[in-house]
C-alpha cells in the first residue's frame, strides 16, 4: 500500500480579501504561515516523513512547504515545482474581490464561474498585465499551455501529464510523496483518482494547511483517505471555503 | 562570457559558538538570517537574475538559499540540493569547541585540522551517535562515500564530480547559477576554477553571506571574479573567519 500526503496552502492575503487569484502570486498571511507550520508539526508529531515534494511555482504553495518541511526537520528533501500543479487559472476574474463580483452579476454567476466544471470565467487578454505569458517562470513552456482561463476541466487535463508523468511513477518506485498545491489541482487529482463525477466534484472543498492522507493500492486506486488531525476542525475549514464568493 | 555567483551560507549557531560543525545539520543565527537576506536584496537591486540554484543538504545552506531567493522574489526557481556540495566533514572534531581545541592540543594543531590540505582531523568512529551513515538523507549515498573525515583534498574530490556531472553543463547550457554553499565547498570549487596551489587554497577564507562573482570564459575558465557590495566589508568578514579557531 502507498501513502500520499496532500496540503492545501495555507491562507493567502487574497484569500482574506477574498479575491480571485489563480496564478497570481500572492503570499500567505501570518495566519496561513500558522496554518502550514501547524501541517508540519502534525504530520511530525504523527510519525510522517517522506522522500520527495511536489509543489507549484507559486509561492504561496512554496511557502507552505518550506515551512511544513522546516517543521518536519525536513529541508533537505528534494523538492520538484511543476507549473502544472497551479491553481486554476482565474483568466479575467484574477485580482477582482468575490463579493464585489457577486453583487455585480448575482451570486449565480460567480458561482457558476467558481464552481461550473466546464465553464470558464472571461479570458484574459494576452496583452494584460496581469497575463502570466510575459512571466519568465514560465518561459519553458509553450504559450499555448499558459492559459488565459481556466475552467476546472482545463485544469484537470493540466494537472493529470503531472501525475502520470511524475507523480505516479514516484511513488509507484516507493517514494513516500508530499504534494504542497492549491484548491483546484488538488481538488483536479482527487477527481481523477476517486473517480468523481463533473457535477459532484464541484461540490469538493479542500481545506487550508490540513494535511489529506491518501492510502493507494498497488495500482494507485484510493482504499481510503483522511484528514490528519481534528476532523471536525477539517469539516467546519472545508465549509468556510466553501462559503467565500457570496454577495 | 557566462557568470556563477557562490554564497557561504549566513553566520551558523556553532559558527557564533565557535565549534567545529562539519555536517552537523546547524541552522542559522539571527545575524545569519539577516546575512542571507542582505545577499538577496543585493543581487535584486544590482539586478541579478538565476535559472538554476544548487545548494548542500545542509540547513544553513538551505535557509540562506530560501532567505536569498525569497528577497529576489525568486522562491520558484528550481533547486537541486546535493550532498556534495556539504561542508568539509570535520570528523571527530564535529561539536567541539575550536578555542578549547587549540588549548587542549595547541594553535598549530588546530590550525593543521583546520587548514592543512591532506591532513584530516581525526575520524568519527562509524559507532559514533554524530556519525551520518545513520542518517536518511545519505541513504541514497554509498556508505563509503559518506566520509567520516575528510580534509580539503578529500573535499575537493567530492565537490569536483558535483561541478563536472551538473553544475558546469547547467552553466554551459546558458543557465544563470546560483550556488548556496559552505566555506570548504566553495574553496574546494575556487581552487579548481583559478587553479591555486595546495599551499594557497587554505589561505583564502570566504566571508559569510556574500556573494561572490565569478565571470567564466567559453571553457568555464575564469576571467575575474569579485564580491557583490562592500569590498571592504567583504575583505573584514574574511579576516573575522581566518581569526576564528585561536585560543
Amino acid at each position: 500500500m502507498y501513502k500520499l500526503v496532500l496540503i492545501r496552502h495555507g491562507e493567502s492575503t487574497w484569500n482574506l480579501e477574498n479575491r480571485f487569484t489563480g496564478w497570481t502570486d500572492v503570499d500567505l498571511t501570518p495566519t496561513g504561515v500558522s496554518q502550514a507550520m501547524s501541517a508540519g508539526k502534525l504530520l511530525k508529531a504523527e510519525g510522517w516523513d517522506f522522500d520527495l515534494c511536489y509543489t507549484s511555482v507559486l509561492k504561496r504553495a512554496i511557502r507552505t512547504l518550506w515551512l511544513t518541511l522546516d517543521e518536519m526537520d525536513r529541508t533537505w528533501l528534494p523538492v520538484v515545482k511543476d507549473y502544472r500543479l497551479n491553481e486554476r487559472h482565474y483568466g479575467g476574474l484574477q485580482g477582482l474581490n468575490k463579493a464585489d463580483m457577486a453583487k455585480q452579476y448575482g451570486d449565480e454567476q460567480v458561482l457558476v464561474w467558481r464552481r461550473s466544471y466546464d465553464t470558464p470565467p472571461p479570458a484574459l487578454e494576452a496583452t494584460d498585465p496581469r497575463c502570466e505569458r510575459q512571466d519568465r517562470r514560465y518561459a519553458h513552456v509553450d504559450p499555448s499551455a499558459v492559459p488565459l482561463t481556466e475552467c476546472l476541466k482545463d485544469t484537470v487535463a493540466r494537472v493529470l501529464p503531472a501525475w502520470n508523468d511524475s507523480i505516479a511513477p514516484s511513488i509507484k518506485a516507493g517514494k513516500r510523496v508530499l504534494i504542497a498545491a492549491h484548491g483546484n489541482s488538488i481538488r483536479a487529482l482527487i477527481k481523477y483518482l476517486d473517480n468523481i463525477s463533473d457535477q459532484d466534484i464541484v461540490g469538493l472543498n479542500i481545506p487550508n494547511g490540513i494535511p489529506l492522507v491518501y492510502e493507494l493500492d498497488d495500482n494507485l486506486k484510493p482504499i481510503r483517505h483522511y484528514y490528519l488531525g481534528d476532523a471536525a476542525a477539517a469539516a467546519a475549514a472545508a465549509a468556510a471555503v466553501a462559503s467565500q464568493g457570496k454577495a
